[in-house]
């Protein structure tokens, strides 16, 4: 494969006029789309708008002349049919670790008589400590942290919720949502799922793998921009008993009558908490605007062949990097994960020459794959500025002091 | 007192400058920042560039480069000398309803063998309904609803908590928060303060009241948008113990160590959860620049003087209207409220004439005064619109149907 040959590949794709839906500045390669979304051009006058006129000329009108007030609603139903959810089944608030809050009390509502949840080490962090800090609030839950080989197996009758986010953060391995959900349903517990790497890089579909909940983020390859809203799914056949613990006025059913007592709002309307932030929300509502009339097989096809490319780079030109992530595209989400003890250094020189990855302790080198704005061509320069930096004599031993400084 | 009165108090304010901090639309008068604060000029820049630059060109690496993981401890810092509280006593984050979750729940923790918080009838509605919720998940949690006059005397040894909001959202009615929260102390019981309607328009001392907890609103007289972030104070001598409920991956001692078991950051950094709202944020930061330098004594005393203008003129002009809050000036927050059958009928007349006010069901009219772009002429003008409503013949009468639209 030749750089010729990428060139060749970019031509012939079908995406690639998306890539002028972004800002991406000039002599980058941005391969960090599944930390923070690159900016969408819809996004400044969207919110140059939303300043000046809504905020600053109409004022407090806009909650309802500029649709405000509907804004978690909107946006919800617009990431829907990214994730395989109706557009009742999706709400845009808050953010991703105060979303698993929600969901995850929620689903010991459901299951009243259960008391254990189920996620697996090496979650990501929110996920892990968002039930440490629920199971210190409610007596008796027990948090059973289970080895992904054995996951299937420590669901029981016991389980009220499974938990596990679908792409894992770090390797980018792929759960089976529908084969874990099945076997969840089995023996009557729920499932939630993280999707914070899933949504909007690859097809989801909530409804056919029988998922009953679920979250994600908004600013990664939704591109909603720092600290976007999250979302929430709750599975129409849960929405009418779902008790959200966080019981702030947004969420209640007429939120200004100002009654003294709590009555959940209709359908998703009750996750919402508190005012929703409409900066952040209506740049996630402009940074949709890239998914409209989008394939995501078509999305999920790129990425995998940019994975496959990527890695393949990797082991003819690379020296001392081990994959930590699935090397079949079909186990793999969005994402290329190397292994090196210098990984936190190499990913600084990496960025140095423009090519921005990132790091995460304590010894992985990540690599983002967008493909509505990374072409074949982006990989294999990429690639080419790693195998430059991985010939030098520099990297050969590993440098904890520099692994140490990030963790 | 006739306009001329007022012009000449406007002349001599020494306030009356802060007004051009401020974006205010040609022939309107503003009486809602105790909802939405009016956009600071300071703000569409800021924003501007942090999309543009900070997002746009500088993607990821502004979390380091801009700054934007100090955030919510930078605006916190801002925040604390507009209520008395030391700047490491503050952070911003999350919306007002999640942080009373998150202090509530934090207060049981620090009283184990309590079981009861007190509030009272009738305030703010996600300050009863985040108790109502947390009621719900914590067993035993008694929620103990008393009357304000009676609050002193339900506070006894089985109570962890009151949560009392400081100025009252509809009637404007101050609590004497250094008698409560001494009262409180006595019986060893903490205090939680919603500041919403307090925080940017009237001097508070958390240090000197004694207060043990806070919590307040970003986007009201903090001037900082449309779902800015809130923010929450913990006083130094609670910290070290204090665990939040919702224990983000942001609020970990080491977020980007990525380890399964969470560990509270220092400090107050263990309020936070999610990643922060970046671009509401930025506005809330840009927006804190108009209280530079500024006396909030002198904003109370103007405050106070444009309440008791209002008042006085009400009762020389209008007809039919009876105050809601408090006449005494020393009571009142810095708002004025007033009372009439057909009240959200006379506020949408008012705001046809560019006055904007608000309702609240089912019969008050709020009219927020904010010192910082309000005038004494603003006042003047703003009665003499509602006298000339309520001259005509339309409001003798209750329109019962308006109300229920809206409640």
């Amino acid at each position: 494969m030749t750089r010729e040959d990428c060139l060749a590949l970019d031509a012939a794709d079908p995406l690639a006029g998306h890539r002028a839906l972004f800002e991406i500045p000039a002599g980058v390669i941005y391969l960090d789309g599944n930390s923070l979304g690159a900016l969408p051009k819809a996004v400044p006058a969207r919110l140059a708008k939303v300043v000046a006129e809504e905020w600053g000329r109409d004022l407090i009108r806009s909650w309802n002349t500029a649709g405000w007030i509907d804004l978690p609603v909107k946006v919800g139903a617009k990431i829907a049919p990214l994730i395989g959810a109706h557009p009742d089944e999706v709400i845009a608030c808050d953010s991703t670790s105060v979303n698993l809050f929600k969901l995850a009390a929620g689903a010991l509502a459901l299951r009243p008589d259960r008391h254990v949840i189920v996620t697996e080490p090496g979650n990501f962090p929110s996920d892990l400590y968002i039930l440490q800090g629920l199971a210190d609030l409610v007596p008796g839950l027990e948090i059973r942290v289970t080895p992904r080989a054995e996951l299937a197996d420590a669901l029981d009758e016991s389980v009220a919720l499974l938990l596990l986010t679908e792409v894992h953060y770090k390797t980018g391995e792929l759960h089976d949502m529908t084969a874990l959900s099945t076997k969840a349903r089995e023996v009557g517990a729920l499932t939630l799922w993280d999707l914070s790497h899933s949504a909007g890089a690859m097809p989801v579909n909530l409804t056919t793998s029988g998922a009953d909940l679920a979250v994600g983020c908004g600013y990664k390859y939704l591109n909603g921009g720092p600290g976007a809203p999250a979302f929430a799914f709750v599975a129409r056949r849960h929405q009418e008993a779902f008790k959200s613990p966080l019981t702030g006025w947004m969420g209640h059913a007429q939120p200004f009558a100002f009654d003294d007592d709590y009555r959940p709002g209709v359908g998703m309307a009750r996750l919402l908490c508190g005012t929703p932030q409409v900066l952040n929300m209506s740049a996630l509502d402009a940074a949709l605007s890239v998914f409209e009339g989008i394939d995501m097989g078509m999305v999920r096809a790129k990425s995998i062949a940019l994975g496959d490319l990527f890695l393949t780079l990797v082991q003819d030109r690379c020296d001392g990097l081990s994959p930590a992530c699935p090397l079949s595209g079909a186990q793999r989400g969005s994402q290329v994960a190397l292994r090196h003890p210098n990984g936190y250094a190499i990913v600084q020189a990496l960025i140095d020459r423009g090519v921005i990855g990132d790091f995460r302790a304590p010894d992985i080198l990540r690599f983002g794959l967008t493909p509505l704005y990374i072409g074949y061509a982006d990989v294999w320069d990429a690639v080419d500025h790693l195998a430059q930096i991985m010939a030098t004599e520099a990297w050969r031993e590993p440098r904890y002091a520099e692994v140490a400084a990030v963790t």
